[in-house]
């Protein structure tokens, strides 16, 4: 399978020149954070999408690369911002930014990156600096939309104002999927590509995208190798959090089983091995799992029928699909 | 005296609109905020100053409302996250967001308002807006890079990490004056102006924020009239603030004086009137007022000649110069 490697090198490069220029700037506090977060790793998917969509219109990858590393640098800004939402401890087994320094500096050095996503596109010549800017800035406040959906989701009551499956497949379009689109569409800008392959790609990666947050579901609840999912297993059901799996368990539960579950979900303390147990058993009374699967198989499907209405080499087409089966199995 | 009431009423009457528009945006978490804080008032002087500059250039200033919007966007969204940074209760009266919603919603609409100063640019075609965002992302970096050194100054101790007055000149042009030339930038930019008349009408600008900043620190002492003023007068000094009175006078002072004033400053609690008078009395023992005085009458005096190098006419050069003068002295 081609996992691109030549691409992730290429990004990679790019991506320690403009870290290197991080360092030069001043004042320090303001930067070493950004420089950190970057520091932290990762699969760097966004912008390997972005170099790929490139290459697969035919044109050199590296003219991708400014918008490769705009959507990384956005990537970043968003997690360095909600990880203080969140108040997560550790990002990657590293302390996160407003743990490591403090909170303002989070958020100030959160909204330099933010600025900085937007001013690596200027690298491009006006007209296509400004195609690139509309498909990234709408997506940019998309993905602000779908963490304010998160958040309110989690202070949500039942009764009318209950989260539905549906506002749930809503919520993760915004707050994950669509930035995988936007990064594929602007590659495909970069390649001088037409607006129908444009929106055959962005809907590509999108789908892609509820699949693989989807699948993140049922993993988080149901992975054996805590290894390879990189997260710990049952943490959703640990943090009450109303995933697809819960989501349907309610709208298919009795009036028992809602009872049960929701009795479970408003409990923070105690033994969580016999909580996740218990949850999972009401999950498996109603197949919610391989309902949240057959969710997860439709949107690949759409997926892969909007890549393959993309005019591009069947060949590159083909690795494109290889790579994003393999990313949705995790064996990226 | 020209006020350029036409040219508020025609802003105005812009940001109502804009605000109609986010009124029907949601998720509503997010964009309530945004409509408060653009209803709380303010002086509007940032889109004032982009319409001004537009029309001293002989073009109709509506030709600017974006670029306004955009300035009292970004302004708005630094009030947001700076109230965060400050843990300040009130903003015009009112309380401020992280206080009337929570530090999460303020976090995530200021994002939103961020890149919404942006996105407004776009109304502009794809050259008028390429130059306008490179004026604008290279002012919103230097005004949060401001805000970072101030915020290290408030933790600075004496020693060798002590700050100087021209560390506090660097601060308060990033913070605050650079947005001021901006402003007036873009305006010039909406006019089509000479990047000669660009440089001079942002040079302008930038001085006249200096100017606006230093005289701000001595009313912030000095002031009988709380009212015009329109802060708690001695509120830097009961919050030992490291204004250029402060820094003038640990750099004139004697071993005496200094002590005398650092011990002053090292108190959080106590009688804060009587704190304000000792304070005062050191400042008047060195002439820090004067000096704080003759600083900014130096950066008004560069700011009004960039002005008059502008080829524009000369009618409403001299307005602009009146309108600027009757903004230092608070009559505006």
């Amino acid at each position: 399978m081609d996992t691109f490697e030549t691409h992730l090198q290429l990004f990679n490069s790019h991506l320690e020149n403009y870290k290197a220029d991080v360092n030069l700037r001043s004042p320090r506090e303001l930067y070493e954070p950004e420089h950190y977060i970057l520091s932290l790793g990762g699969k760097r998917v966004r912008p390997l999408l972005a170099l790929i969509s490139c290459d697969l219109f035919g044109k050199d990858p590296s003219l991708a690369l400014n918008s490769a590393l705009c959507v990384e640098l956005f990537h970043n800004f968003s997690l360095i911002h909600d990880d203080i939402l969140d108040e997560a401890p550790l990002r990657r087994n590293n302390p996160t930014v407003h743990i490591k320094w403090n909170t303002n500096i989070a958020i100030l050095s959160g909204d330099v990156m933010l600025v900085k996503a937007f001013e690596v596109l200027k690298n491009y010549e006006a007209k296509e600096f400004s195609q690139l800017f509309s498909i990234f800035s709408k997506t940019s406040i998309e993905v602000c939309e779908g963490q304010q959906l998160d958040m309110n989701f989690e202070s949500a009551s039942g009764g009318e104002n209950s989260v539905t499956v549906d506002d749930y497949i809503q919520m993760i379009t915004k707050k994950t999927a669509v930035l995988l689109g936007c990064s594929l569409q602007m590659g495909a800008v970069n390649a001088g590509a037409s607006s129908v392959d444009q929106e055959h790609i962005y809907q590509f990666g999108k789908h892609l995208g509820i699949a693989f947050q989807l699948l993140d579901d049922t993993l988080d609840a149901y992975s054996t190798d805590e290894k390879s999912f990189g997260k710990q297993i049952g943490g959703d059901i640990i943090a009450n959090k109303k995933t697809f799996l819960v989501l349907k368990t309610l709208e298919l539960a009795n009036v028992e089983q809602a009872k049960k579950l929701n009795e479970l979900m408003s409990k923070n303390k105690g033994d969580n091995v016999k909580k996740i147990q218990s949850v999972l058993s009401i999950f498996n009374e109603l197949g919610v799992k391989a309902l949240c699967e057959a969710e997860a198989d439709k949107h690949t499907k759409i997926a892969i029928d909007h890549l393959m209405k993309v005019n591009a080499d069947r060949t590159k087409l083909k690795a494109l699909e290889n790579f994003s089966l393999a990313l949705l199995k995790r064996n990226i």
